[in-house]
């Protein structure tokens, strides 16, 4: 009940320049006028706010084109939103690949740079491969490590909110990495470290197939599959951090214990061996009947876990990406099993972002948090 | 950005008033000196505002009691919150029974009556039966319809935003039915309609077990089984109002069609059979071998079915309610097996509410339209 009586100033005018920095990045060049009419603020007011938002390096007056429609008089001074001001860095730390982006603060990559790894290599080595990947990027784009706004890191595993992997059964030596606090040490501003399923959920609804859809649950199938989901456009993480973490599922449908289904001679699935799923498929393809029986079940499993989170969550869209995202016809089979147990069966499609998505979605996470620090005031929205 | 310009003084009269309301609710019987100090509200503003609340009927002065310590000079005007100023209805219409709970503003239960009705009645029989239901205790609490705030009720199905059932197989007739319109017709006040396991979600955070926990999924067994949810502390319905309907996740995970499950004959556990059921209990308590199959089969579903809502939505609290509730063993299988496969298993509880839950979940879901109406001002919380 406080914040319903009485008045701060300095909030009032955090809440002004949130104001004007949002109409500012709504609009191109807008006038002191453009911006009056917008925001509903005072002349003195806004250009109070202008001035200090100069001072902040976050506005600059922008220069007037040449050759553009002469009028009589001074032309109006116009203001633009420094989107240089600051850069976000997305990372994505996977078992095959490591890979950065980078944006200025209006969310547009400017960068990429991406390295293999091994599945096998260690935490260590897996770290030392981001700071390649991190050190080339930041090169690239000429953007220097103090311009950083904020960096997102994605990966496999659960995650707890100081950035620690709780569980990460697909990375060697995962499990109980300090992942946030190591990549911290490279950087002075915030390090944000989050599930890779749900960074590519916020990506796909930032950039991808997602948009206008604020209920998505994103599969990334390949791996033992995992997911990440939006609720009401929010990312809902889980009460530990673990929503979406549906890699078990298929065990209790099948009544087996994973040791019993690791030794299984017909069960050339493996969830974690990506090399051997890619080699089963490609045998499929060729005609090898035992191999299309071990696709058929890796559908099916695909299938019984994104069932499971239709009817526990209800969304509008399904997004299948990661690895089978390339597989030639899963998303018929899908789309038909889910049709017959889903009360309402979601739409599903495959992933736009493809293997940007994990990446995207860590670059997302980080502008978020700039964003947030930009715009956000008590009791209004961050983001429009 | 609206609404961070400008001013609406009506709109401030409804946060003062929202707020004197909230302190008086809070409160035992303040002094508009308590009331000042506790609001931060100028004296004249809260004897303007309780003024208009008294006129409003909302707001009564409390009789000083007999006999209390006495000071020099007049004692000061006390107020206290008419919870009688309105009244609140909550209907649970079930296979076998058609309960309903009647409450004042504060949401204390002063009445309650049932009736038995079959589970092959039709949807006309059901509804006359809550007809009946519904007189009966208005007349044993003395309640006016006149004085009804809103009405909740739960069914089981899927119910759209209109109170129309989408699809809801457990109950003859029901799947199409206009409900919220026709039993509107009984009343003038606003007939909200919520499945029934999300119902009982709200009742065990409102009075049960979940009070502490804003992250639950209540499991209502026993019929073929449906959840519901509550993601931090907000009732999840899912796009089409059909989240938590994981009646068909067993047969995904058995690899079997409906029709072949329902002809099997080692499998009597037909999900809709609740009778059937409940005899094979009884059979397997009494050391039938068959029937004891037959139950393992059942609780490994239920595990099955709980399991793949815990991956989904990560619950710090699982409620066990409904018919299965009342199962001797059916925890101990439950909390092991999700300690095997959840990656973090939620706790699991069996329902405090019992058979209450539903209606107690209608309840308070009026109870919150009406709450919304006394005390909800944009931007403020309608709850404390």
């Amino acid at each position: 009940m406080g914040r319903l009586t009485g008045g701060d100033p300095s909030l009032l005018r955090r809440i002004n320049s949130a104001v004007v920095l949002h109409a500012l990045r709504g609009a191109g060049s807008p006038t002191l006028t453009d911006l009056t009419r917008v925001t509903g603020l005072s002349r003195p007011t806004v250009e109070g706010v202008i001035e200090g938002l100069i001072e902040a390096g976050l506005v600059a007056e922008s220069v007037p084109e040449e050759g553009g429609t002469r009028r009589q008089g001074r032309p109006a001074r116009r203001f633009r939103f420094r989107v240089e001001a600051g850069h976000l860095l997305g990372i994505e730390i996977g078992p095959h690949r490591v890979a950065a982006l980078v944006s200025g603060l209006d969310g547009r990559i400017i960068g990429a740079a991406s390295r293999d790894v091994s599945d096998t290599a260690s935490a260590d080595d897996r770290l030392d491969r981001v700071r390649v990947v991190t050190a080339d990027v930041l090169r690239r784009t000429g953007v220097s490590r103090s311009n950083l706004r904020a960096v997102g890191v994605a990966c496999p595993g659960i995650v707890e909110t100081d950035g620690t992997v709780r569980l990460g059964v697909a990375l060697p030596g995962w499990t109980g990495l300090a992942l946030g606090q190591r990549i911290q040490r490279s950087f002075r501003c915030p390090v944000l470290v989050e599930n890779d399923a749900n960074a590519a959920v916020v990506a796909e609804h930032w950039k991808g197939v997602a948009k206008d859809c604020d209920d998505v649950v994103f599969v990334l199938a390949g791996l033992s599959p995992g997911a990440g989901s939006l609720i009401n456009g929010r990312l809902h993480r889980g009460f530990g951090g673990a929503a979406g973490e549906i890699g078990a599922l298929h065990l209790l449908g099948r009544q087996l214990r994973p040791e019993r289904l690791l030794s299984r001679t017909d069960e050339p699935l493996h969830p974690l061996d990506e090399q051997a799923v890619t080699e089963v498929f490609a045998m499929a393809k060729k005609g090898d009947a035992r191999a299309q029986a071990a696709v058929d079940r890796y559908v099916q499993r695909l299938v019984h876990d994104v069932a499971a989170l239709a009817l526990a969550l209800d969304p509008e869209l399904v997004v299948i990406g990661g690895w089978a995202a390339g597989l030639d016809g899963v998303l018929e089979p899908l789309r038909n099993e889910l049709s017959r147990y889903c009360l309402r069966p979601p739409r599903v499609v495959l992933s736009l972002l493809r293997e940007a998505a994990v990446a995207t979605g860590a670059l997302r996470i980080a502008l978020d948090h700039a964003e947030e620090e930009l715009f956000a005031v008590e009791g209004t929205a961050a983001r429009d």
